[in-house]
């Protein structure tokens, strides 16, 4: 873009004159006769009113969503009863059309050792009293890049107690959002059943840029107060500090709570600063943040199983295999990944 | 993608055995201990009834889109007409804030000697009655790339009598389907006034493969016949050859016709062939024809004016930068072009 920019520029302050070695073709507004420029306004003018109805057309889809929402939810509540072992399904529910496939041809490549390997290695796991599937959550979160670069050590314990993650979109006619509710049983590290996380959206085009619409973008979130129990919480650390008094030089430990880097940071925020001035690192950590916000709303909660197994996983790096061979200018334009799209994240 | 695969398979061959250097967490769902395993199984299950539920959703997306162009219709006939010379906007209508702005900013960059080379300009341009918007269209096929490598030289003055391009959706309760319509002024090329590509969709997953479904995707397009005037036909051209008579050693000259590289091929795609198999070269074509079927639909026709004008290249050129800072594992996933996305482009 800037490049292009920038030869616009160069064009301007000399009109008719070559640009030098033009990457393609670069078409210049001001150049154009008078009569045809008030016709393009003319154009601009008609595509506002475009921007507006798409607009409505986004609020409609957020509408549908929620109306989809109520029909996936009883499917979910089976997955959250399966996961904690509430519910034990039946053989029918289990049936899966490649559980034959799969083990004859495992028996095929492996043969004999690796069956022996494999009834040993079954012999002695302890989990076939496994309750529900342990550390499903914590599965994803380690098998997720985007979330495994927020978890540390210390967090993984405590997300062997998540049960469940939901999406709960805003009601009709109340500022559009979308919350994350992270739903806990109970555990020695704090007293919330659910930690939250509120995303606030945006569905109209900004009076100021009407074209840059694309539809709702995630313009701040919040999270929530995590009750900790005493010395439990890891998203801070106690450090050690010798203190030399100035004048007696007597010498001093005092303790010092520090931040610490954890997932538990998630519900902790940056703030977006009402006059849009944040440093580029605020701005970077927000944008990330609308990023994981955005993609537990519409890959993982909906999609869980296949995070868990890893067939999500696959899918995702095979389009950005495919996505390696493209290099036209509009480069990350990705058709599968187009319109309409009710969630963009940005901030202001 | 192929990574991850390899892996897995080297993991099951050695069970137990210590993967070399893992790139990150990889999960096994065949190491699961069965109880495991069955309850992962139902959870497959409970996610086809998803995939199922998703599919009806895009269904609604495609009606609402249908609801849409209805409403966009009006706004695509005027542009039509300015585009056009048919009707000429009145001021009002070509108010648009940026007129005075830019007027200023340009007086105070170039100053007083560009300001002469301009009013020079404008004594020397002819087109001060152009009709409409001229070479609108064409304008735009040479500055998106997609569509510039298609063109040819021999293409432009043809493309100088496109008036429109119009889409439009297949009726409720027929196969999914979009039509993109290249409507001609009259020519000296071929005799039809709209050039059609029809656009085939299908809307639900595919039993073999119930999780990749992310929404429609295109699986097979149809051209239509352009019924060039003679000698007219620039997607053939016509070689003269020297053939010399084997046994008489006589040479004669012959004339053949052999394909010609044209943005007019568009309307003769490569066919879809009926068993699934293609060579890599066909399904390559195939699915560059997808692509720009699809963004024509997605991005050229409803914001026409932002391509002429070149603000909507500076998007998407200004969104590739962006993606160049996302190396993680996900490292596609935009979220401003997530979802829904019902138009996925892709051939069986």
């Amino acid at each position: 873009m800037d490049a292009t920019k920038g030869k616009v520029d160069q064009g301007m302050q000399n009109p008719g004159g070559q640009m030098d070695k033009p990457v393609g073709y670069h078409f210049m507004e001001s150049m154009l006769p008078k009569v045809v420029k008030r016709r393009v306004h003319a154009l601009k003018r008609l595509q506002v009113q475009c921007a507006n109805i798409e607009a409505k057309f986004y609020e409609e889809v957020h509408e549908l969503e929620r109306k989809y929402a109520a029909l996936y939810q009883p499917l979910f509540e089976k997955r959250r009863d399966i996961v904690t072992g509430t519910v034990e399904p039946t053989d029918e529910e289990c049936e899966w059309h490649s559980d034959r496939e799969e083990e004859e041809e495992l028996a095929e490549e492996i043969k004999e050792k690796a069956v022996i390997e494999d009834s040993k290695k079954e012999e002695a796991t302890p989990q076939e009293d496994a309750k529900g599937i342990p550390e499903f959550w914590l599965t994803i979160f380690k098998s997720v890049d985007m979330l495994s670069d927020m978890l540390q050590e210390h967090d993984e314990p405590i997300l062997k107690h998540l049960k469940d993650i939901q999406v709960k979109f805003s009601e009709p006619g109340q500022p559009m959002s979308f919350t994350l509710e992270f739903h806990f049983e109970p555990n020695g590290y704090f007293n919330n059943a659910v930690l939250t996380k509120v995303y606030k959206m945006k569905s109209e085009p900004d009076a100021s840029d009407p074209f840059s619409f694309e539809g709702p973008e995630i313009i701040d979130c919040e999270g929530c107060q995590i009750d900790w129990h005493k010395g439990k919480d890891v998203t801070v650390k106690t450090i050690k500090k010798k203190q030399k008094h100035k004048g007696r030089g007597t010498v001093r430990t005092i303790t010092k709570q520090v931040p610490n880097d954890s997932f538990f940071n998630f519900f902790n925020p940056v703030k977006v600063s009402p006059d849009g001035e944040m440093d580029e690192d605020s701005e970077f950590t927000l944008a990330t943040d609308f990023e994981i916000g955005h993609f537990f709303r519409e890959r993982i909660v909906p999609r869980a199983v296949l995070y868990f197994t890893g067939e999500a996983l696959e899918d995702d790096e095979s389009e950005q295999d495919e996505e390696g061979d493209d290099d036209d200018d509009e480069g990350d334009f990705d058709p599968k990944k187009e319109q309409p799209q009710p969630a963009e994240c940005k901030q202001q």
